[in-house]
């Protein structure tokens, strides 16, 4: 038992010192994102190679196997369920799983994503894949020797996927998105049948001074809270944990378009609420963080969609929008606006998409990440590519690359395969969780009405957020929900809103 | 010669690694003072602390240890006089002197100055040195620990100034001081017997964004460039380098008060250049930063001073700043201005002092450093001997704490003993260099009045940035001036410039 503790000790003590490493690193990529001069990017490349390797090599090396092993063979001393014995069986499997990457490569991986970057937002500036599209070759290539890393899978994007949503497969993945796809393309249709609304009043000016005071209004009082959190504009919004009391978002506004910097901010919100929630007993340990990306785009989807995009959030926010943008809302009535934010079109942007097409976004993006991966499609076919899924899929095809390809920085930043299935997942892990906590407090919705958040953010927190990376994917969707993904939720959801919407049969 | 090759390149691989662990801090330090929500600081501190530790670890290894001994030996290898010898003998130098520290008692100081500077903002705020006297108590038993590793010395300051002005003592310094006060002292008496210009429009209204605007023109005049540089509000101004391509300055501006926040910019700028123009080739290396804290105050407080306060400069920059302020001194003829800006007046706040008063303020600080780390004063007499000096030196006593010993931000981030000399020494020797750039650049004051300053900056560039620490402070001293530290070009400016403003025989 006092070995034990000491082994324990020893281990987290490493860990904290990886963690520094790691969150160094976090900080040095915010800072890239959002106020770093142009003349640093060659350096803060290779500073944030240097912390990967260094970080990557404590991680697997042989002190942490050596305690690993220990750790894992007595198992007297951690008392099963324990949040030591949880920590132990996820650094394990980390550790077994890292360790077949060497530190250079990963080293070379991250490097390489942060010299594209400002590449891409170049082209996009530019309008103009081709500028970037010999760093994405190499982002191809590195991202492939990654998959190589790992033998014995079924496709060479499931270890990619493993890394963001832990457990998840190709297969596994396509069966969902196919069933999810055969439901969703008839109620696209079957909308499109439908007189739309106007919503052309989202398009007049909104100053954006306004939109980013009546965003940070709206976050503060869903959780927000300026002495833990803060938001920075950056070209691709994301949300980063520094510590359990730093947890930053970022956004972007457009002066013509209310939704897209609302919403995004609801959104990366809910994502900074699931950090904040996690135990602060963790904060430092690898099991600090959101479980997956499903699991975080389910909390980032809930609030900005279940919650934000609700009547009911409306009767207590149009109020204070109005205040807030008295030229484009003071004659439009709630339930004008209520329909207009609700509009299901085929567009060309994801983070901007109405909540039925934006799984094709997604399942469009899934697919040609899977291609490139199989070397069924070359990258510099990719846009043209783009043009002809959006086109088949939703019927539209943007112009230039910026609002095609180019649109989403995850590609440029990180590597190819596994950064979009987790939009999806979230969206379907949303609607069954949200049908839990209706079940719950069913008094949800008159308390959303009064701009009340609390028990549900409390729910959220004490079932989800708490446990971080404590239980796995499968293992904290079986406890909230007692069985495992179900895109049947999100279907009632969608059909249910959208039918009463649209006036459907 | 191939062993030499290999092992000055393993060396410097090395010493990337802990540039990139250094650098990282010091991106989290600049954000800790910039942005962090406060909830930050407890992890933030300790994220530092780790991140010291892993670099001073590396630094003082057995692997960086043999490298020196090996390339040291090997003095057929390294041409005598070439960046890489200088490299050698820099890093030899500073792996006997580092490692006499254990990395985890260096990595306690910079975690307590980490956590100690938040406090100091609070206690700031509320005008209280009370709130933060427990924490610098802590720095200074640290801070005697630190001097402690290091067997030998005269003074028990003296390792900790070694620090910042490599090869300087405390008996050198107090030398040069009390020369320096000999002929300040009648200076500063004789003027106060002179009549004082009227400076009442200085404290006018400034609106805070105009003057960062126009800071930043008169930057950019200078050399401050946005595609390397940027700058950002802090509570006490500093400058940090990222890297060649990321010099980033801080500042902070005050509305009542125009000097304050504009000469603060144009000395934060003078410190960029100085990093900037080190040779881009040294990026990475530890030798890529400027020599010493003199060295470095000589370029800030030239470009604040020699360049900034003069009256060739505001031929060409007054009618810039009118049409910024034209309301404060739309009224105010140049002459008026430029005598406004050089009143000389004892006052309280060192960073706003005039040219000659500043050392005074500079010597105070120094003095209570010392009797502090001698243990002949205690830390919760501090703010009483900080006000019974000013009543001795200057004539005047600050009411609170924030006006007094809270003004400075330095003893309350890093340490006490070595963080004020710097300054005086930097007037000394920015004098000493502006008489050499006047004799070889007769056209200066001229090219001034027209608000070209390439040939200055390109001098400065030549003869003493690029360089970095290739060269001791000594060494770069004889080099650019022929000779040692010699206050007289100093008094010889001060009589000179203020014999004509205030008439004086």
């Amino acid at each position: 038992m006092h070995s034990t503790t000491a082994h324990i000790e020893k281990l987290k003590a490493i860990l904290y010192e990886i963690d520094a490493l790691y969150t160094a690193a976090s900080i040095l990529t915010w800072d890239q994102e959002t106020y770093m001069p142009a003349g640093g990017e060659e350096a803060r490349a290779r500073q944030l190679g240097t912390l990967e390797r260094l970080a990557h090599d404590r991680f697997t090396g042989s002190e942490i196997g050596a305690l690993i092993d220990s750790l894992a063979a007595s198992e007297n001393g951690l008392p099963p369920g324990s949040m030591d014995a949880a920590l132990v069986t996820y650094v394990d499997r980390e550790y077994r799983r890292l360790r077949q990457v060497p530190a250079d490569r990963m080293a070379a991986l991250v490097e390489h994503g942060a010299a594209t970057y400002p590449v891409w937002a170049r082209a996009r500036e530019r309008n103009d894949f081709q500028v970037v599209a010999p760093h994405l070759e190499k982002t191809l290539d590195l991202s492939r020797e990654l998959a190589g890393y790992f033998s014995g899978f079924d496709h060479i994007a499931d270890p990619l996927i493993d890394f963001e949503d832990p457990g998840m497969r190709v297969a596994e993945i396509r069966r969902i998105f196919a069933d999810l796809r055969r439901e969703l393309v008839p109620l696209v249709a079957e909308i499109a049948q439908r007189p739309q609304p106007d919503d052309r009043f989202l398009h007049r000016g909104y100053p954006i001074a306004e939109q980013e005071a009546f965003g940070l209004d709206i976050a503060r009082m869903i959780g927000f809270d300026p002495q833990r959190n803060r938001q920075d504009l950056t070209l691709h919004p994301f949300m980063t944990r520094f510590s359990a009391g730093d947890v930053r978002i970022t956004t972007r506004f457009l002066e013509h378009n209310f939704s897209e910097g609302f919403f995004s901010t609801l959104h990366e919100t809910g994502h900074a609420l699931y950090e904040m929630g996690i135990d602060q007993g963790l904060d430092g340990l690898p099991i600090a963080q959101g479980t997956s990306a499903g699991f975080h785009e389910s909390q980032s989807r809930l609030w900005e969609n279940l919650v934000g995009r609700g009547r009911d959030f409306w009767e207590f926010a149009y109020p204070l929008a109005r205040e807030r943008f008295p030229d484009p809302l003071g004659q439009v009535p709630v339930e004008e606006f209520y329909r207009a934010i609700n509009i299901v079109r085929p567009s060309l942007i994801r983070t901007d998409a109405d909540e039925v097409t934006y799984n094709l976004h997604v399942m469009i993006r899934f697919d040609l990440e899977l291609q490139l991966l199989e070397g069924s499609l070359a990258v510099r076919d990719l846009p043209e590519a783009w043009r002809a899924r959006y086109l088949a899929d939703l019927g539209v095809a943007p112009e230039g690359d910026a609002d095609g390809v180019l649109q989403d920085a995850h590609w440029f930043a990180d590597w190819i395969g596994g950064a979009f299935q987790g939009y999806t997942l979230g969206n379907i892990i949303s609607a069954q969780i949200y049908e839990g906590v209706l079940d719950e407090i069913p008094d949800l919705p008159g308390q959303i009405r009064t701009g009340e958040f609390q028990a549900l953010r409390e729910w959220l927190r004490s079932r989800i957020h708490r446990y971080g990376r404590i239980y796995s994917p499968a293992e904290l969707l079986e406890r909230v929900t007692g069985g495992g993904l179900d895109s049947e939720p999100l279907m009632r959801y969608l059909r249910r809103k959208y039918g009463e919407l649209y006036g459907l049969g």
